[in-house]
């Protein structure tokens, strides 16, 4: 498996395109994307588990109910929820998509992201239409940067691999900086390949891998409205179609998991208002979903997270997030360090504080990417968990979010 | 009943103090207090349900299994947990309380807060003894003030009540800040009645109101080590002893319930860093678990928090909170509206944004004292949470609370 560039058009035979449209009073912010595959492509999806779902969540699952999709249409700015003709909206868009690239509109993907509960109109993106459509390309970046709310940086990842001898490509765009804590769904992620693989088995790896992947994402722990992955295979690479949980399956599996962790840390580095990674590694539990469960609980801490802002080696707010998950966990055999580029530091023992080197402490908590290391000593279960520090711009950007 | 002063000494026979020992570098901030009874009480507690658990409770746990106790002794400072000496200095605590004033060790409850995982020593609390002791009086004031850590304001409450004709008191104290998401037990809050109750009604009254008073605050999500709320019931108001669930019992759990209350109010109010105190008042929920858990995700969500920093009449965020709160909330006929002293303001109707006016909006969430008021229209459960803003202060004063 080979890192590459191209994010969502990556694989063969996908095309992008961003534009500001108008949603956004920014003229400089891109605020619709348009993606579209050469040929009808398998698809799956998963879904937030909000009660409360936008609008393009309904249409979305309407529209890949029979496993397939070509095309993808989101866009900022708004997110169509809690809106009187949300639905209205939702197709509008995705007939948009069949008048101006000849899709079908049941084939269409449809995402929003922005504030909830505003009016919407059709206007500004049935006027962006005709750019959108006529600028299709190898134009990841343009569709990435199309999608951003407070993101700072776009999202793209993307790798190449074989299967059967013949070369496949997987890569994808994210979106995702605040409401951040998926649960089953995640965010806005946008995968394509170009690997031959049947529908049910892609929504089959693609519900297994957000289970390792998005779903172990927090950055301020409020699950979407509007949180979505999808990923689409058009099945231009050429290999054998993989239609069971073989040793094809097997690898696909392993490049989609590349990616989507890849755009997890992207995620959860450019949490709203964060300065720093936190990745929260737990081994030695009695089983995964306590290692889960202890891996979320950490990087969730609003105390751990300031914390980490200071880098403070507050080690006991990492030992009370452990006591409170909800796991069973021995805590009397609880080791934590802290690592990063600059070293490792060792803070906690059999669940009491030991000896550390506060200089050596705040040199590795002051990097860019913190591990936050928990050993429960009790069996073999391990699991990672990706958030990000509590800032005071966290604060600024959510204290006035609309306007 | 009548709300009066007094705090945890309104009610006959008990005593208190707070003296500067030396566990805290500030000469200005007293750091230890006790409280004692002018005899034997009937005591009842409830503690934090965090596997981790600080000394002080377990120590607390088997010197009240007999449903009784005299004394409460407790530090701020250090929070005696995940110490490998933690019991030794619990109990010496104790033997401090036997050696100065005669009640016998056994009967002492003993509460710490602070740092967890500090080295700690029996040295400065031994040395301040005499000046705690001898100084014993109608001191609420100072015991109050010696429980603070982050803490910006003193939490006292009492009331006077009649049972049969007699006047009883009802009085507490309390601290809590930050780390505060309290489950089954809470924070730190030590209440005293001179109410006549047998020990197995007085746990019962106060197990019944935890569910509705402190177990519906948060400041952070961050359950604590710590958290414990004590009431010793000493009897000499001369009441006839309520011992079982009558007409007695029902008034003195609503004297319990209005100073329990109130301080919860104090504690969400004087949360880390925070500007306003955030009450969530849900109705017509199917039951009151329903309510419960709506209530409490509202006030727990980062972007609502945030959204009320900047007196920002985002609703949408509480429709996401309500939709991953896990109740089962038919979110098509949800209600909302904020309210404030400067008057209130519909923003959703049947799930759906309603038109209102932002001028408005902006003058009642400018107020010090906000409510969410979310009617779900789908029964006649109800339920009360209490929570703060998030503030950039929160962050401030835990990014680096060890220093």
């Amino acid at each position: 498996m080979k890192e590459i560039t191209g994010g969502v058009c990556a694989a063969k035979g996908f095309k992008a395109n961003g534009v500001h449209c108008g949603i956004r009073k920014n003229h400089a912010k891109r605020d619709l994307a348009l993606i579209v595959s050469e040929k009808k492509a398998s698809a799956a999806c998963v879904y937030t588990t909000n009660l409360v779902k936008s609008a393009p969540i309904k249409v979305t699952k309407e529209n890949v109910a029979d496993g397939y999709a070509e095309a993808i249409i989101c866009n900022s700015g708004n997110a169509n929820t809690c809106n009187a003709n949300g639905i209205e909206i939702a197709k509008g868009m995705c007939a948009l998509v069949e008048e101006y690239t000849g899709i079908a509109a049941g084939d269409v993907i449809v995402g929003s992201t922005g504030v909830i509960g505003q009016p919407m109109s059709l206007e500004p993106m049935a006027s962006g239409m005709p750019e959108l459509s006529g600028g299709l390309g190898i134009h990841s970046d343009l569709a990435a940067d199309a999608i951003m709310t407070t993101d700072t940086v776009r999202k793209e990842a993307a790798v190449s691999f074989e299967i059967g001898g013949v070369e496949c490509r997987i890569g994808g765009i994210a979106k995702g900086s605040g409401m951040i804590h998926p649960n089953m769904a995640t965010m806005l992620v946008f995968v394509t390949t170009d690997c031959a693989i049947s529908p049910l088995m892609l929504q089959k790896a693609l519900s297994e891998d957000v289970k390792t992947s998005f779903n172990m994402v927090s950055v301020d722990g409020d699950t979407s409205t509007n949180d979505m992955v999808s990923v689409m295979a058009n099945g231009l690479a050429g290999n054998r179609e993989i239609d069971a949980e073989n040793e094809d399956y097997r690898l696909f599996c392993q490049a989609l998991h590349t990616v989507t962790v890849k755009l997890c840390r992207m995620i959860a580095k450019d949490g709203e208002g964060a300065t720093r990674l936190i990745t929260c590694n737990v081994t030695g539990a009695a089983d995964e979903d306590t290692a889960k469960t202890v891996a979320k609980s950490v990087i969730c801490s609003s105390l751990v997270k300031a914390a980490i802002f200071g880098a403070d080696a507050n080690w006991g707010r990492v030992l009370c997030a452990i006591g409170y998950s909800g796991a069973d966990v021995d805590v009397d055999k609880v080791d934590v360090s802290f690592a990063s580029s600059e070293g490792r530091v060792h803070v906690c023992r059999d669940g009491a504080g030991i000896d550390f080197s506060e200089e050596l402490a705040k040199k590795v908590l002051l990097a860019d990417e913190i591990d936050i290391d928990v050993e429960l000593n009790s069996g073999s279960g391990s699991a990672v968990a990706w958030g990000c520090d509590l800032t005071y711009d966290y604060v600024k950007i959510n204290g006035d979010y609309r306007t």
